[in-house]
């Protein structure tokens, strides 16, 4: 069984991992949530942290630990479980194409992170309001669009129901979640880009309709959008 | 023969692919780099960007054509590169873990590029100044003490001259142009950073005096660094 550490309080880049984990429904140890005394918490994840733990560490969380492998960064752990879990095309060249298209979900994902927090990780979003309404802006008007579009475009291209055609892989499950974020935290905005890219919304509700995954999303194990995130609802950047 | 495709200005994210061919003495066809007559220049980059070329087309460059397999995303473009060009171990593990690091290397520097455009990659430098300088503080003062501690400790770790231990592999080489993109854009305050990481510095010496990359390096095919490109630099934002 492999074993999952990500801060147990909010969605972040765990939940990409996660997601791979339940629709296949694999059982897995998501070591942070257990309770504090149980060896679970924040203290978990900063074991595996740089200068903190045991190594070999990584950089940030999400990890994961399968026997002997310890692996961080989402796109890596998900590309490393995929071909395990069934949720991949054999060949390379899918396996490729699947992890350049889940790398630019990540992409995404750090440009919606950082209209909150455009000067610095460091500071608190109160004390980088004026800069957050200026990205979001930009973010919403320009960047939102153009990757709601490139995603569009690509399901238009590959001819099926998914990223890479006819069969399901993990970054449809990407997609899906960068859809549900956008949708928390920028609902008029996003709204507003999903008019224009029809396939995007079907994906993101044939993944949804899964029963693994509509079981798990109604389920405790998943953690609700909240303003630790990376998704956070600000009313004052959506316009 | 494999075609790479990227903006021929600026080094940028494109420089991290053409460093592996580089090093391992392949022949490429650098697109974008021949005269414009001879189908190069920027028209080349936007034939394969979303929504101006034929599919299956990437967000953005660089862009990795090798027969009928196109891609991508720099790490992902690597990731396929590296064991047909002999620069990561053949086994799994090792193999996931040089993502690992590569990935972590495009994060450093993603938070780099931020520095000079915090608010918005749509808005001139000169626009967004002021939270630049901002933003500069906290990346010179915490992220890149942090970053540059965390691949000190790893090569500390794995007990060898490179990042996965006896043997040069690809995240080596991106380790290498990161010092010296860091070098370049804030030369006062990535001075200071290094002076904490030895096993750094002298594996950027290491990769530096590799004999293909020496005679690349000396090359007029290595673009210099510019203020068009990700590490820019602005002497105001050194400290």
């Amino acid at each position: 069984m492999v074993a999952l550490i990500y801060w147990p309080f909010i969605q972040g880049r765990g939940e990409f991992v996660r997601l791979l984990l339940e629709d296949a429904g694999a059982e897995y140890d998501d070591v942070a949530r257990r309770p504090e005394e149980e060896g679970g918490g924040i203290a978990a994840v900063r074991g595996h942290m740089y200068g903190e733990g045991p190594g070999p560490a990584g950089f940030a969380p999400p990890f994961l630990i399968d026997g002997d492998v310890k692996l961080a960064q989402m796109p890596a752990v998900c590309a490393y479980l995929a071909p395990r879990l069934g949720c991949v095309p054999d060949d390379e060249a899918a396996r490729m194409r699947a992890l350049q298209l889940q790398l630019t979900i990540a992409d995404m994902v750090d440009e919606a992170h950082d209209t909150h927090h455009p000067v610095s990780t460091a500071r608190y979003f109160e004390d980088q309001k004026a800069e957050a309404i200026e990205a979001a802006r930009d973010f919403r008007e320009q960047r939102l669009p153009k990757w709601l579009g490139f995603f569009e475009r690509t399901l238009e291209r590959a001819g099926g129901d998914y990223l890479l055609g006819s069969e399901p892989s993990y970054p449809d499950l990407g997609l899906f979640q960068l859809v549900a974020g956008l949708r928390y935290a920028l609902p008029r905005a996003a709204e507003a880009a999903l008019g224009a890219t029809p396939r995007v919304v079907a994906l993101h509700d044939r993944v949804a309709a899964r029963p693994a995954l509509a079981a798990y999303l109604a389920s405790e194990r998943r953690i609700p959008f909240n303003e630790d995130g990376i998704f956070r609802h600000y009313p004052e950047l959506d316009g």
